[in-house]
């Protein structure tokens, strides 16, 4: 395999669906963009293409390097000799609709007024998501996905391909994942939207035509983000009770480096990285709504009957946001389903984030999993006959 | 035993400190009130006071009636018959300096400038709060308290009493606490804190003169607070994924009962209960800048040497805020000590709340210790020997 080589700047490309598409909450958007890179060369049959699907606060920038040279926020895993080998494979990743980063949302212009959406833009639920991602698959000649790979709310979108077209992909990675949300995880999503909806800044939803943006309230938004998504452990062993100075200062400045951390990654997301508030509302909701066995009696092992792909749930054992217990969940319904599943409860200190992040056991699970992808494709199958 | 029957209606008592207090930041409070309640009488030779510590939002009305009726927040346990017999105990509760139920804090008038302290109320600690109640202690003709009792910020209190004026108590009752926050706690802290200062009525803490609270900022804190405070599987059984309306509504309007409950107690605390906004961020810091080891090489062990009293600890299962581990903390330094201490693990689903909330197990062990205490009253000594 040798070193891994670099997947280099990436263009993205852009998909015009003039198609009206017609979304969970009964709303119709009229037409809409799709901003998406790709990775690798798509092979004859088109049988090695891999959907990857983002998380809350991602894009479609997942490899290589951007314009900007900042690399995607999961090169670490994707690229040349990487787990999800592009020399392999042909990769794909689309923004979200109603994301912030080139397809349609709430700061594009709405068709119907000349105006942009803001908080006009349609609510989004994964499965308008798995829909649109459905057109992206259409427009690139892929009969079949050969996988899809999602982490945390990527990996519910995932969920939802596998049971809404189920002959649609082969394998399914679900990675630091729930079936759905518990009270607790819908009540920090709450807060974090009280907290950009109660800022001045926010006017409704109009911000962009009053010429701001609700700061205070999306920084707090993302700070309290981060918080879930790390572990006390981690937490403990990165920060400690480190003070800033070398002793205390008994006011309200920052004394704390851990303060110091959540401050910065606050106002980071909401000025730096510019990250639309109506945005994160919208996918939190999206968060919020995903719970695929609610139509089916509320039994995820009849919501998951429908699905016909072979698994890879991954779980981090310090993830308290989707804690290993909630995989349990959905692999038990794939075993009584009798579907082939793997499942791998990694080792981890750095909470939900660990999903990102370089670990050892988890590349080698990913890694394993792949290789038996690879021996399916058509160049590799010794045997000569396409699965 | 017989029927528990009801202190009544408790008329709150007000101790005026005319000494200044010289403060752990340096800082001196020239002169402070406390306001104070107590239920039971006092004994002969004093011997059967017991001090409670409230936590952070609590106050010094414990238990009885207030004048409008409300019971005290920790009735259930605290009254004729109770755990906490008044019958046999003479109990004290004060509210703590800068709070906003009485005692002298950010609502109350500045003498130096006849004005609102506001954001000038000087930062207080967990000793600054102790050398306050030993105030009261002598006010009261009290040698040695029967028993320090405090559940979460008021177990810090109890450890803080135990450390800095060993002679002053018999027993130390530490529920739900921790020997210092961490990096998580603190993180959460200040989020709560972010979210008030950043509310434009916050007007650098002077939002009194201005005619205004922030009460955005205050009902943020308080969601991300009770939180904290819940598990989730409390919140789970309480709430699950229950919708507030028969099916989704697609909008920002509360869709899940968690969400309406949440917001209705961040409104309540901000306006009903009307507590400040500076008193909040106060209490915050000191739960942040407990840490008694820290002036002992950061040796819990070394801290706790000082403290000569008998201890009851006690964690419940469910409480992440600060878990049974963070008990095991102090248990584990008090028995290096080789002091004498029992703990308790109680089952429980309820979280850090659980140390307000009726439960067998917990009032068992509770009720078991304090009788151990009655038993060493000198009008129940068998051998007439006063310890």
């Amino acid at each position: 395999m040798g070193m891994s080589q670099s997947l280099g700047v990436i263009t993205p490309q852009l998909l015009q669906v003039e198609n009206p598409l017609t979304l969970s909450s009964g709303a119709q958007l009229p037409r809409y963009d799709l901003i998406y890179e790709t990775y690798g060369e798509l092979n004859a049959d088109a049988s090695n293409a891999i959907l990857v699907c983002h998380a809350l606060s991602g894009d479609h920038h997942v490899a290589g390097e951007d314009a900007n040279g900042k690399p995607g926020w999961w090169d670490g895993y994707i690229g040349p000799g990487k787990p999800v080998d592009t020399d392999k494979f042909f990769v794909v990743c689309s923004n979200n609709l109603g994301g912030c980063r080139g397809s349609t949302g709430p700061t594009s212009i709405n068709p119907e007024t000349g105006k942009v959406y803001g908080p006009d833009f349609p609510m989004m639920t994964c499965r308008d998501w798995v829909n649109s991602q459905n057109e992206l698959r259409k427009h690139l000649g892929i009969e079949q996905w050969a996988a899809l790979i999602g982490g945390s709310m990527g990996g519910m979108q995932v969920l939802q391909w596998a049971i809404d077209y189920p002959d649609k992909l082969r394998h399914a990675l679900v990675i630091a994942a729930a079936p759905k949300l518990s009270a607790q995880n819908i009540a920090f999503n709450e807060v974090a939207r009280r907290a950009i909806m109660t800022d001045p800044e926010f006017h409704g939803g109009r911000y962009i035509e009053n010429d701001t943006i609700p700061k205070q309230g999306l920084s707090l938004a993302r700070m309290l983000g981060h918080l879930t998504y790390l572990s006390d452990d981690m937490m403990g062993s990165k920060f400690g009770r480190e003070l800033r100075e070398d002793k205390l200062q008994y006011n309200y400045e920052v004394e704390f480096q851990v303060e110091s951390y959540l401050r910065y990654q606050g106002e980071k997301f909401a000025t730096k990285q510019n990250f639309d508030a109506n945005t994160y509302l919208l996918m939190t909701k999206a968060l919020d709504y995903f719970d695929p066995a609610a139509e089916f009696d509320h039994d995820l092992t009849k919501a998951l009957a429908q699905a016909t792909a072979d698994f890879l749930v991954v779980s981090f054992t310090s993830d308290w946001r989707f804690s290993p217990q909630r995989s349990h969940e959905i692999v038990k319904a794939l075993l009584d389903n009798d579907a082939n599943v793997s499942y791998a409860e990694v080792e981890s200190e750095h909470g939900h984030d660990a999903f990102l992040l370089p670990n050892e056991h988890y590349e080698a699970v990913f890694r394993a999993y792949m290789q038996k992808l690879i021996n399916e494709l058509p160049e590799n199958d010794q045997n000569g006959d396409k699965k």
